[in-house]
């Protein structure tokens, strides 16, 4: 025999006929989530808008570009203090050697995109052709990239800020905070991956910049174009004559930067119009030759106006007043500079907030992070993975004082890592496959794997004493964690699992008892008298912890009073005042014989006003703690609502013929 | 029919014959308080020693007695900013009136201590003479007090230590926090009341206290007692040359802080050898005797020696250093002298330990404070009135900056509103009693109400601006919260009492539904179902709440294949995810009818590491959360514990017969 299950929709109650309706009200908590992140989204909602290839450039892109912003400053910030006024003859070929690689990564993520037009992460393509554990590394490593990126981002948002107004810099902590607050709410409240909206800082950065770089060599060819002042605060300015190889590598690990966020747009794929990948592919395009011409141009103009970085001015900003003059239309362009470059470097940090939660719900959802991160929030989104990103970007704001070059070392090196890993992985994807023009393809990956897996090491050579072994410490400690989760997991879903359907059916225990502890007599303890009569146990008792001898031999006079047959009553006495423990060993020597199923009844009073419950200590629930250790140790709790009379009024019940009375 | 209670001593447990006894390891928390706290003691140990006059002096004496090391500088404070070293003909007379208040309290107590043997305390004399609210009134006044006392007697032991050691000076508020923790963590261990090392501090202080007035005297008549330097910080010297009788008044209130602490041995007659009266009473005389004798002795000397305070030094070390002198054997008298002193205050903060939390629990216990107070904790000793009161006094200690000056004004008007009050309830019982003598005893306690009714209205006007406003505005807010407590409190006790014996016995609701909850099909839902079908109701159903449709029908799948009979599965639609809002729903309707008891099983996984419960949501929690607002929704959590099998081996269970299988 079986039954067919019933199916029906929540909400709007259909009470039974004849009876009152049932109104509920909503919880506080309920009441204020909506109010602050807005009406509740239901599950079939979720969808995604396609996007056009202007919108999509601006949404996925604005992480790489933006990254232009503080690239070039890197290079030099790295060189500066070692050679001097030698850094400028070599930040435009380092600039150059980092295009070749995105050259290579663009066309490498060409590949990608076409093989993975569903979704082609590091995580997934990794998992794919790899194997789980290689995917946790990459995944690992790019969502410390993630974290890193947030925080760079707001930091050197702040510092396109506090160039322009001065005043603002003690502040700069504070106002990064703040700003991983807004983009948080914002994406808690669902902020839409598209939103034309977006479109806007993208576009007002690549105008700012094409035209600070034409205007710059408008300049340069009329021959107005001076060398920037060397600013009061400049960075220390080196004296060597020499330049040797590991200086120039670490000056293009710094470059490295510029690379985070050329991923992004492979993992969108599935958010473009048809054709996906088609469209895809050449905004990956437009985006690489946009990031390439800036960089470029951003690191000349630097070297033709011999900009030396400072702590109040960032370098963009430098060139940019140099570039536009002190007229006030100049100053008007330099202002315009600034608040794109802010606005697009916090758009960056919003890209991280759909990135990260995301990427955290697949290794959620291989049972490698913890579950929750897989669930859905009040508006659809990952709520549990914005939190969490918001949290660990505030700490290094924090920890780093929202200090862009300090944060550098540790960038890069997480997102070239999954670099390595997803081309690598696609590779083998080429080899095992053989599909139709497979061996450009591993031309094309294998390329892309070995550069950037060199440039990899580069990074973590010549960044090593900066940071980046934190980061090579990190990524291995969290995949361990990571595995060791798993394992549980794993282990817990196969006890779990093992023999269930056969468990539904086992026949059950040959005994029932019943047990009611009581503390006195009154009506919240009524009620679950006359609930555990509902049971029909084997075996039915009332049990006193008597911590006070004095309150147990009141209670024994009234009990004995009482017309109850079969209900006697057992006061177990507790010198100790320990109720729980005492009650753990009435309990665990009634389930001893392992054929007896005991349900613990614990009246517990439900207060109208949150403060009442203070008013007494919550002796139930530290019972129904201790008696949680115990097998076939079922806790019952019989509600009595204080000052909230039933809702509906009580017919008048059926006696149950117990032989009471 | 009746059935009498069966009576048994939990701990060391009797398994049923033929069955494995049952071992069940003590909790972490348990462990760590053993270990923190020492062996828990049955509620028989508590027992209190009778002490004798010598002891007991000790023990209730150093509150009082104490004072004397703060209330002759407090009298200087107050005179020299305003009228510069006139100040040293006021405080010999101020000084006398204090002492005379001193004796008519001595001798009221007398009276109070004959008419109440058992607990003479300000609030049951007031309770049981002029009623209820007054006592909320003398209690409460007298519960700030001594969260001062403690505040007031840690910042002047401080003040002591760095009197002699100035370089602890900038950590006194430190140091007076670890005392405060120090005294804490002795009294949750149940410090007991007497033991005789009490007594060395109190005794140290009366010898050095009464060889420093002694050879003080011995030099004024040498002619060797010169006028002490005036420090480098000390207070500002007044130039005005007429004394107002507003200034003197506030000087005398500044000298009321050494009456704080009388009122102790009236609190604890029993703890008094028999005949404890008679004991108690010789006791206070002699009490009354030093600390009226040191008081005017330090004021005396201090008039001799011109000591002006300062921040640095306390009037008393001052007066040891030019007593003793600067020679070797002075110096370590001086250092004696400060050793004794910092001893008895911190003694004396002890004494506000056995106080607070002792009156706290009469509060409690008359319902006008949680209930929580009057609980005895692991060592019998109040323990949550002690954790009150130090974080309490702690919270004084930092925003006043461990300063005595500052927290003065604070104290004394609470212990002389509840010294009125109690006074004035003893002259009503004299009224109402007219036992023999009761004439001369009205006299007493009348006069003793009469001038601590003075005394508390002079204190409140001269310290009003100086912060007695606080107190006043302080005493009266919690006295309306205690009385809007008490209210509740027999609110809830008149609710849960009503009827309470006649709804044991109410029969049962007509029907009885079992719902089981259940996200999928694994062995922790196998354990629910089978539990379930030990329960017999008359409806029996699982229900999937289902937030993800594919999950559902696996689930429903899954479900049919299933050999149940008479157990279907009722799949309820949740698009917008809120799983315990729509649980709430799926019950409501069910109990809307009012004749329905519903019983929810929630399958609850009981993990073997702590933390391996963070890599779930706690749904069931969140469900029981919601269900608990509904009338007849019981919640029973059904255990099943994960790395944990059964302790013992299950015996073949029987099958009930309930057409299954």
């Amino acid at each position: 025999m079986t039954s067919s299950p019933l199916l029906r929709e929540s909400h709007g109650l259909r009470p039974l006929p004849g009876s009152a309706p049932v109104e509920i009200a909503e919880s506080r908590r309920y009441r204020l989530k909506t109010k602050f992140l807005g009406r509740p989204l239901d599950t079939d909602q979720l969808a995604h808008e396609r996007l056009g290839r202007p919108t999509a450039l601006a949404v996925f892109a604005s992480d790489a570009l933006s990254s232009t912003a503080y690239a070039s400053e890197e290079i030099l910030r790295t060189l500066i203090p070692v050679v001097g006024f030698l850094a400028f003859s070599f930040v435009v070929p380092i600039t150059l050697a980092m295009a070749g690689v995105l050259v290579i990564l663009i066309f490498s993520y060409r590949q990608t995109i076409k093989a993975y037009p569903s979704a082609g992460g590091a995580y997934i393509v990794t998992k794919d052709n790899l194997g789980l554990l290689p995917a946790q590394v990459a995944g690992v490593a790019l969502l410390t990239d993630y974290i890193l990126t947030v925080a760079v981002s707001v930091s050197a948002g702040v510092a396109a800020l506090y160039s322009a107004f001065g005043a603002l810099q003690p502040y700069k902590v504070p106002i990064a905070l703040s700003f991983i607050a807004i983009i948080a709410w914002g994406n808690l409240r669902g902020v839409k991956e598209s939103g034309r909206l977006f479109a806007i800082p993208t576009y007002c950065f690549l105008f700012a910049m094409f035209a600070m770089i034409g205007f710059g060599i408008y300049q340069a060819l009329t021959g107005n174009l001076h060398h920037a002042p060397v600013p009061s605060d400049a960075v220390p300015i080196g004296t060597e004559t020499t330049v040797g190889l590991f200086l120039l590598l670490h000056a293009f690990a710094s470059g490295g930067a510029a690379m985070t966020g050329v991923e992004a747009i492979s993992n969108g794929v599935p958010a473009f119009k048809v054709p996906e990948w088609k469209n895809a592919r050449s905004t990956l395009m437009v985006m690489g030759a946009c990031l390439g011409t800036m960089f470029i141009g951003i690191s000349w103009l630097a070297m033709k106006m011999q900009v030396v970085p400072s702590d109040n001015k960032t370098v963009i900003s430098q060139i940019a007043s140099g570039v536009f003059g002190t007229s006030p239309a100049g100053h008007a362009f330099f202002l315009f500079v600034q608040a794109a470059t802010m606005l697009i470097l916090v758009l960056a940090a919003n890209t991280s907030f759909a990135d990260f939660p995301r990427l955290a719900s697949f290794h959620a959802d291989d049972a490698f992070m913890p579950k929750q991160l897989t669930k859905r929030g009040h508006r659809l989104v990952f709520s549990n993975g914005i939190v969490l990103l918001s949290l660990a970007a505030a700490g290094l704001v924090v920890l780093f004082q929202a200090d862009v070059t300090h944060l550098i070392p540790l960038y890069a090196i997480g997102v070239f890592t999954s670099f390595t890993l997803s081309q690598a992985g696609m590779s083998v994807r080429h080899l095992k496959l053989r599909e139709p023009g497979w061996r450009f393809g591993l031309f094309v990956n294998g390329l892309g794997a070995i550069v950037t897996g060199v440039v990899t090491v580069v990074i973590a050579v010549t960044k090593f004493t900066h940071g980046a072994w934190a980061i090579m410490l990190l990524v291995p400690i969290l995949v361990f964690l990571l595995v060791r989760l798993n394992h549980q997991y794993e282990s817990e879903k196969d006890e779990l699992g093992e023999g269930a359907t056969a468990a539904v059916t086992e026949p059950v225990l040959r005994r029932h008892t019943v047990l009611v502890l009581l503390d006195h007599l009154d009506r919240s303890a009524a009620r679950a008298v006359q609930y555990a009569r509902t049971l029909r146990p084997d075996e039915l008792r009332a049990v006193h912890i008597a911590a006070d001898p004095e309150k147990a031999r009141e209670l024994m006079e009234e009990w004995q009073e009482l017309p109850l047959a079969r209900f006697p009553l057992e006061v177990v006495a507790c010198p100790d005042r320990r109720i729980a423990r005492a009650a753990l060993e009435v309990v665990a020597e009634e389930t001893a014989d392992g054929r007896t199923e005991v349900t613990v009844l614990l009246p517990r009073r439900e207060y109208r006003e949150f403060w009442h419950r203070f008013l007494h200590d919550r002796t139930s629930d530290s019972i129904a703690r201790a008696l949680s250790v115990l097998p076939h140790a079922n806790v019952t709790f019989v509600p009595f609502h204080l000052g909230r009379p039933d809702v509906v009024e009580l017919p008048a019940p059926v006696a149950v013929p117990d032989g009471d009375s």
